[in-house]
């Protein structure tokens, strides 16, 4: 019988931890090379490239409308997998629980992880977990690290940019964001304000199938769109040049980012890519995002430009062109 | 410039984040792959079979004899996926911050995992930082995740324990345990008490080497050799024999153990690697480990048995025969 909250002794690596990965982990996430319980996970490769990435989500409140901490957990390192033009495949998970949590939320977050690892394509096949006293971590902390396979064909890299390609989104942004924010402050906002968070495994699939020479794939997280479009710009050295008019965002959410004084290009996505390719591929790409559920508003928002490089500059609805420079302070902190 | 605290916005993704990356994680990190600060790694791989396994550091205090929280973070994963019998190549570093940290001890941290990485032959090649109020964490918790690759002809795993097999330990038990505690207590300890943790991917490499037909692998690290042992006795549906007069434990710590009532059997180790073999290999086995830095106080300390099954016997000193159980509560907690 597992207690009803977490206890020191279920990170002692003891007894109660036996029951805490049987009792717990095991019926959410159940596959056969977890289930040996190991130490790591052996797992078939087949020669060629692999993509390999980490995050840790310390999201705050850890549940929110349209998700929570443990689907955040999974599909943001999903997401991170899938942007080096991967396949993602297996998941570890690390857990870092404060003493004295819930036993029940803790059963209900890793069954959302298992939930959306089933739509991710992703098993989780290693963990663990580390408890600390009150006090010590607000309430649960997670790590995820992925990897998959980055098919032949396939090369996602800022080398890759060159002026007059395209830039893409998939849809409207700043919605994850602000539906933590509200949450949070216990705001009454539109039912249609949700986080996106998903998993983009499926769609970048598609995307690199229907055009496997795109030359770039990043999901403007924390920091947002106009942070990422600077981390490109300088490390390809190239210009970026956006076009505010075609930029999704609800009407919703720009009301509140008007009110609360957000600017929505620098809020964090978790279901957003920025895709980069020569404009040859402008219809197929739109046509194979739009008619992906995680796709459907799909715009071209931008082109790499030569000058001035390593800046981004965005044509305002009014017709005039601001620098769009990295977020400088933190709008909102633990937003993942 | 660095400011001389973590600040929020260094969490943000945005402009801090970068100079964070920049000025602290690159300079002890630097490598091709991470260089490229793309949302993940992009690695090559040959074909064959990978070990995949993750681990998050909490250990307090963050500073103790023979090591700290960077060392350990490095080590532990090191050895997790050596124990799977891969060569360990690749690494992943998550790092939750508390605000307020001081940058120079992030520093010291770094240059630590940095070190410890060139010592274990592995490279950090992604990794992701969040920063969280104060209070909200203590400090710094750190997630590695690790990935090597598995030589062919190595198959470690639970099915091939066979009653009559050896079971041989690398030396000393015990000591990351008493070093952390008697740190944290603020105890005076004797100077030869120091944490065992040591990448072990050497000492794996070259036990794998001399006798590729080893059956199974553990590090003994939470829960001890005691809660191991269980482990392995229930996955492999054995019995196991343990002699009390083999186990390495050195006089002082025992001293400290009896003083404080704890059971070296059940202290966390972080540089042990349980081993167990036919007995054919025994002269080899012990040689190869005597000879190698981390392996001079090797010893043959048990015996695999048909029956009881699941059970862990210790023949004590005196003749008698005490039944291990797998450690109940905790000691120690956050002791990795």
């Amino acid at each position: 019988m597992m207690s009803e909250t977490i206890q020191l002794a279920h990170g002692s690596g003891g007894k109660l931890s036996h029951d805490l990965v049987q009792q717990i982990m095991l019926p959410a996430f159940s596959n056969p090379a977890l289930n040996l319980l190991h130490d790591g996970a052996q797992l078939p490769v087949s020669g060629g490239r692999i993509a390999f990435s980490t995050d840790s989500f310390v999201v705050k409140p850890r549940f929110f409308p349209g998700g929570d901490i443990g689907k955040l957990a999974v599909c943001g390192t999903v997401n991170d997998v899938a942007m080096n033009g991967a396949i993602p495949l297996y998941l570890s998970a690390g857990f870092i629980l404060e003493e004295g949590f819930p036993v029940d939320e803790l059963r209900q977050i890793v069954a959302s992880m298992g939930q959306a690892a089933i739509e991710a394509g992703v098993t989780i096949v290693t963990g663990d977990t580390k408890v600390v006293e009150k006090g010590a971590v607000d309430g649960i902390y997670i790590n995820t690290s992925g990897l998959g396979f980055i098919p032949e064909g396939v090369t996602i890299s800022p080398c890759r940019i060159k002026p007059g390609q395209d830039i893409f989104i998939n849809g409207y942004i700043g919605d994850h964001s602000i539906a933590v924010m509200g949450e949070r402050h216990g705001l009454t906002l539109p039912a249609t304000v949700l986080s996106d968070c998903a998993p983009l495994a499926g769609l970048v699939k598609e995307l690199l199938t229907a055009v496997p020479d795109i030359a770039l794939l990043r999901d403007p997280t924390r920091g947002g769109v106009a942070t990422t479009l600077n981390e490109i710009a300088g490390q390809a050295k190239v210009g970026i040049r956006m076009d505010e008019t075609a930029i999704p965002i609800r009407p919703e959410v720009q009301a509140v980012c008007d009110i609360l004084g957000f600017d929505p290009l620098y809020l964090a996505n978790e279901g957003k890519v920025i895709v980069i390719a020569e404009p040859c591929h402008r219809e197929k790409i739109l046509e194979t995002m739009r008619s992906h559920q995680y796709g459907v508003h799909a715009r071209l928002i931008g082109t790499v430009v030569a000058q001035p490089a390593g800046q981004v500059g965005l044509q305002t609805a009014i017709g005039g062109m601001r620098l769009l420079d990295m977020l400088a302070g933190d709008q909102l902190p633990r937003i993942c």
